[in-house]
């Protein structure tokens, strides 16, 4: 990781990382474990001791962050946050390349690449695949979207995070890819969730159950390739084939997924949200088909 | 897999399937296969031409596929079909071991071992972790719950299926595990249909968006122990550190995800069962604590 001994000085080149939460920070420690100099700028000051104890040097302003280096990374819980913070110094900004790894809308996020455009800011947008501590690790990559000249120009500092997957000049796609990989993962969480509150009611713990639960969720990318050699190629071809798991297994069992949550006392939008999504391919008349007709009700919702 | 030539004949008992969905379908021909003589019956008839044409024997009536062999297996949508088939032929249960491998609520596979009881059958229930074309393959296992000395004599036939694992006598155990693996597993196809459709918009192929889906998918395992030595110790101990993904972070992405859904025009009960959740444990003034704080909510709703 001694890359400030290395003949490439260039590779060393200052980066601003603005926004601490975890995300943040751990972005932080990464570049400064590969020789970064790494100015920071937090709204609740305090929460940069960590990191400038590892390093950072802290910006006693928006302005002075910005000012530090180029490219300008926000990790923050939205974008409205980027504009409680750049708003009032957005004459600090022509030039600068920033980096939104926030996350929101992709609409949101199309709006900000015009905001910047007229501040003279060149605007990437990327959407962080992996949790804070798996930042610089192999397993973490980083969609982009926007100009990618400004990709390749920061390509050295931004890989270190995350390998980079480039999807196009629209600045909403990475936003976009974010958004459907989050909707992935959230609802697996919250699913495992459920089910870990379903098997504390036998007295099992979470810490019995969770393994047990991440076998499974481990396993279901397996599952699907077992199911059909390309998946999503007979769904793009309109075909939903009835010789696999049916909508009528499937809605019957979330039927029970939901009587035995009733019966254990548990929240029900989770379970309820699944089972609607089989009923309402089952009132289509599609009961006999895959369950991957359930895509039809959520394209077209009632 | 030339069973029938080895010196040890019991272990090609003969075997009863009754239910020729694609699993027990998919069953009936992992038996064959080991050299297992079995026995079907189908409500509907022809369903049982394909695997009769593999070597199966068709009982012309439940009564008749019942007396054929022990044990006899039930795969069917729900317990309900065991009494639509059953019901009637009750005089034919004594001294047989059912072994019901269907989907249904722990408390409905309670009162059906009661119901076995009064027949003189003996009651094992299990739930099948492992799509139609995984049978018989080293990712397959089942749960089962039951008495104990009942899967110990099918256990050559039943290991064919799965490897079996054996959660206790109560017969509820095993579907409350399954129902709360299908909680995961139902929850995170929803997800990847909802994602699926978000990304359908942008025009993107479900051939494309599920790959790239389920990679992430893949991870889900890997980032929760990347995140915690021993998933859910801290959860048992009621601790919800807030320095790795907190309440409001996802809670704010939950957001994103159910405001770029709605923009998109696509059914939104998933999403918004999710970001309830998390406004839940933002209601409760959590937002500072790790997102496992979600299943406070899931346990006492209001
Ligand atoms: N953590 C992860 O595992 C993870 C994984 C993938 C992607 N991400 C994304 O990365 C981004 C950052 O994540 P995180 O976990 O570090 O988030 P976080 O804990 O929500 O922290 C976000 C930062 O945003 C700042 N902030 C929020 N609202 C603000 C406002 N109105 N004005 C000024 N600052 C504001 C916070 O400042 P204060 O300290 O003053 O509150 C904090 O520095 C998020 O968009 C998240 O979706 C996170
Ligand atoms: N398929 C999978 O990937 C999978 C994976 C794990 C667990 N399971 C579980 O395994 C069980 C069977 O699954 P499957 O996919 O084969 O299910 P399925 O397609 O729903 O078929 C179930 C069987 O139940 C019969 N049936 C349903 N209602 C009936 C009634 N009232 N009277 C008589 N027979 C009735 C059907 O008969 P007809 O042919 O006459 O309709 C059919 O033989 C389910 O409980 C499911 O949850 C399945």
């Amino acid at each position: 990781m001694n890359e400030q001994h290395t003949p490439f000085p260039r590779q060393n080149s200052p980066v601003t990382v603005i926004g601490l939460g975890p995300m943040g920070q751990a972005m932080t420690r990464t570049l400064l474990a590969a020789g970064h100099p790494v100015t920071v700028w937090n709204r609740t000051a305090g929460r940069a001791d960590g990191v400038v104890a590892d390093g950072a040097t802290r910006a006693a302003t928006p302005a002075e962050a910005v000012e530090a280096s180029d490219p300008v990374i926000l990790s923050l819980t939205h974008y409205q946050a980027m504009y409680d913070i750049l708003g009032s110094v957005s004459g600090s900004l022509a030039g600068r390349t920033l980096v939104n790894l926030s996350s929101d809308t992709p609409d949101r996020t199309r709006a900000a690449a015009t905001w910047a455009a007229d501040h003279d800011a060149t605007f990437l947008t990327g959407g962080v695949m992996a949790p804070a501590p798996m930042i610089g690790t192999e397993a973490a990559y980083i969609y982009y979207s926007g100009p990618d000249e400004a990709l390749e120009r920061h390509r050295a500092a931004l890989t270190l995070l995350g390998t980079p997957k480039y999807l196009g000049e629209d600045p909403g796609l990475a936003q976009l890819m974010y958004q459907a990989a989050l909707a992935v993962f959230l609802s697996t969480l919250s699913g495992l969730m459920h089910a870990t509150a379903m098997l504390g009611r036998a007295g099992m713990k979470a810490q019995e159950a969770l393994p047990e639960l991440l076998t499974l969720s481990d396993s279901i990318g397996a599952m699907m390739r077992a199911g059909e050699a390309t998946p999503g190629a007979a769904l793009d071809a309109g075909e939903h084939p009835g010789d696999l798991s049916t909508v009528t297994m499937m809605g019957a069992t979330s039927d029970h997924i939901v009587d035995t949550s009733r019966s254990l006392g548990l929240d029900l939008a989770l379970p309820e949200a699944v089972q609607a999504h089989y009923r309402r391919a089952i009132d289509d008349g599609h009961g006999g088909d895959n369950w991957t007709r359930i895509i039809d009700g959520i394209r077209a919702p009632r």
